[in-house]
């Protein structure tokens, strides 16, 4: 039996607009397409506004191998509102407001369950692309051609089809941009400094990579009461807007001169940092964190998507010398549970969300988000559906 | 003042046997030498007994590079009986049994007081060959050239000077053969199991490398109740031993056909082990040992002494995904405290030492226990000194 909703769409396809991804690093086009109804265990989704993440970019520039799926709506940061429903769905209903996130919690496999870790052993661990239960598309162009999705969110489009275990339920007062933050970047960076690294009062942390995900690793870093926060950005407008998030000392690696950026971090903390991330993609300065961490007990946390699939380079005895290094998607937070924690806190003014936000554009103008980061210009972008 | 001991030796040079190499990679030589008398916070160690670990192996073959230092004396897993202290030594008196560990552990600095790792910030927590605190050697050739120390401990010797913050005490009563092997390979092994890794009941283990340190973190798994202990060893015979240390199940990469080892290691445990270690010294193994263990939660630990400094290269989608890489020197005990822990626990019958010595030697036949590790026939050659 089919649940009616009350603006007659359930179980019918509806048109509506996507910004559509046609080729590799090209900007994309708003077109008119065709998203099916939800089937079991999914919800569709009126998307209220969405943001553009570096790990859209990442992707959105790769052009060969199995990753590179073209035509695709990307985004999958983003908060919207219940559409309708499919079978089987008893955890939303029409009209909730809805964070979507690419990380699976399904709450009930062995992982979900346990408290390590936030991966999903049922949903896969992996990026995928497409529905994570049939592995098919929602989306179509209007000739009938597949839309492929993105990381099971796809929230450049005016609705999407989204699986329940990637969506969590957020209470509709809460201000929609700021959900949005909270949907990848945000809660990658505050979870990997709270949940992943554990940062202790008085630790030195180092961060690599001043955009939102590393500010707010600074954000998490601050509140845990740091003592000493590096940032180490190629941006120099990155170093003003840092001291905000707690950013208490700047590298920029163009004027290190011969120096390496570890070999500075390591003069000004005694020999290491406590904690250091990684917040860019690259795998040289996964390396560069890595060997920024002192020995003994310092930790490095990779967040970065590598844009090149270069893996990284460590020295054996750097690691025998105490040395960890770990990783983590959407901060090690599970979804369901951590996400509500996130946005109490918000309201409660334990966290800084507002501070994200540098710019805002509506929907035909995505493509500006796209160069405001590229540029160095934007933190968060918010782009609103109407 | 000086102290004068028993046998009137204090303060004096004293001539000994020594187990010199000439030249990287040849049969060791017994020599004559001279052994100065401990300076400073030194003390002067008769050596009872000594036993081969592969640190010793890796180090003896290095041809090249700032670790190539010959004449040498190799040996640093030992036990022995102080024969006279030096300056400001209130710690050791003259007949004391005690360890000497090259790792250092001075107690005082932040690093030594903290509960975390085992390094010294005082002492540095890279791997020195001569006496820590002026960096010159006590021993001499008999035509007064100066011979290397190895690991601040150079054990094969009748007579050693060891700094007091490489070195334990221990209750004469123990037996000394059990004693060495505390000195290094075996405490590894188990540290790394139970401080570095903190494997958990029921949980899946790998080891890469069946000797002496793969076999003790099989035991330290094995009393931690790990429910699977997965050996890796090219070396058949591994296999026999490996069940009276825990470990269960086995490969042998050489009759793995096309498959990778954790291609294997993934299929019998699900995914991947929740532990692994790698205990061999290979960049290629420590990889192998990565890549078996399970998203979310797996942790890879490596003790490993890799053979040509070859960096460890990981993917970072595998780190992503929840996985952490470590290492450790001397299983991240700290020397002082946690050999005293260890001896005590083989006194109640509760960790098992008796089963790592295969071999024994008297020290004129010290290159036969080469010949038996590097022919894969021994765990520990006891070598003892009369
Ligand atoms: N692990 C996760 O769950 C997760 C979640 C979100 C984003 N990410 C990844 O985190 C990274 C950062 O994302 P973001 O949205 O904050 O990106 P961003 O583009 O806003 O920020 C990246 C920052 O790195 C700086 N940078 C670039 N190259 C540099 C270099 N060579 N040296 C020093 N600084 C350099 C840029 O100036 C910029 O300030 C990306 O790799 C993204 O894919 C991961
Ligand atoms: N981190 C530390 O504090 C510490 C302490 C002691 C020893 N170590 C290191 O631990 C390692 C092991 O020491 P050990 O004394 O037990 O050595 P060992 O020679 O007794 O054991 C090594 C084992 O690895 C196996 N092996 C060798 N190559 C292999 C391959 N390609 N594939 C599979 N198996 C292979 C051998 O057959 C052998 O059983 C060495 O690298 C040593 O330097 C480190
Ligand atoms: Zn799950
Ligand atoms: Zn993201
Ligand atoms: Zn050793
Ligand atoms: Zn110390």
């Amino acid at each position: 039996m089919e649940k009616q909703n009350r603006s007659g769409t359930a179980g019918k396809v509806i048109r509506c607009k996507a910004a559509v991804c046609r080729n590799p690093g090209e900007p994309l086009v708003i077109e008119e397409i065709m998203v099916d109804p939800p089937k079991a265990w999914e919800i569709r989704i009126k998307i209220l506004c969405t943001s553009l993440c570096h790990s859209d970019v990442t992707f959105w520039k790769i052009s060969i191998g199995p990753f590179a799926l073209f035509p695709r709506i990307f985004g999958h940061e983003a908060v919207g509102v219940v559409e309708s429903v499919g079978e089987h769905v008893e955890e939303f209903q029409e009209g909730d407001m809805v964070v979507p996130v690419f990380r699976p919690n399904c709450r009930e496999c062995r992982d979900c369950k346990s408290q390590k870790g936030n991966g999903c052993s049922i949903f896969g661990d992996k990026l995928v692309a497409e529905m994570p239960r049939d592995g098919t598309s929602r989306f179509k162009g209007m000739n009938g051609e597949t839309l492929h999705h993105f990381l099971s969110v796809s929230s450049f489009s005016e609705y999407t089809v989204v699986d329940v275990v990637h969506v969590v339920k957020i209470s509709s007062e809460f201000p929609a941009e700021k959900a949005c933050l909270l949907s990848c970047g945000v809660s990658s960076g505050i979870g990997a400094a709270w949940k992943v690294a554990d940062i202790e009062e008085g630790s030195t942390v180092a961060i690599f990579g001043l955009g939102a995900v590393g500010l707010a690793v600074a954000e998490g870093a601050r509140l845990r009461g740091a003592s000493k926060i590096i940032g180490v950005d190629l941006n120099q407008e990155k170093f003003e807007i840092g001291k905000k998030f707690g950013v208490s000392e700047f590298i920029n690696p163009a004027t290190c001169g011969e120096k390496k950026v570890s070999e500075v971090i390591k003069e000004i903390t005694d020999g290491g940092v406590d904690y250091s991330f990684e917040c860019i993609g690259l795998a040289s300065l996964m390396e560069e964190a890595f060997n920024s961490s002192r020995a003994n007990w310092g930790k490095t946390v990779i967040l970065g998507v590598e844009m090149h699939n270069t893996p990284l380079a460590i020295n054996t005895y750097f690691l025998l010398r105490g040395r960890t290094v770990t990783g983590c998607f959407f901060g090690g937070l599970k979804a369901k549970s951590d996400i509500p924690i996130l946005a109490q806190k918000y309201l409660h003014k334990e966290i800084n969300l507002d501070g994200f936000i540098t710019h805002e554009v509506n929907f035909q103008d995505i493509n500006k988000a796209f160069d405001l980061l590229l540029e160095g210009k934007s933190l968060r972008c918010i782009i609103w559906m109407d």
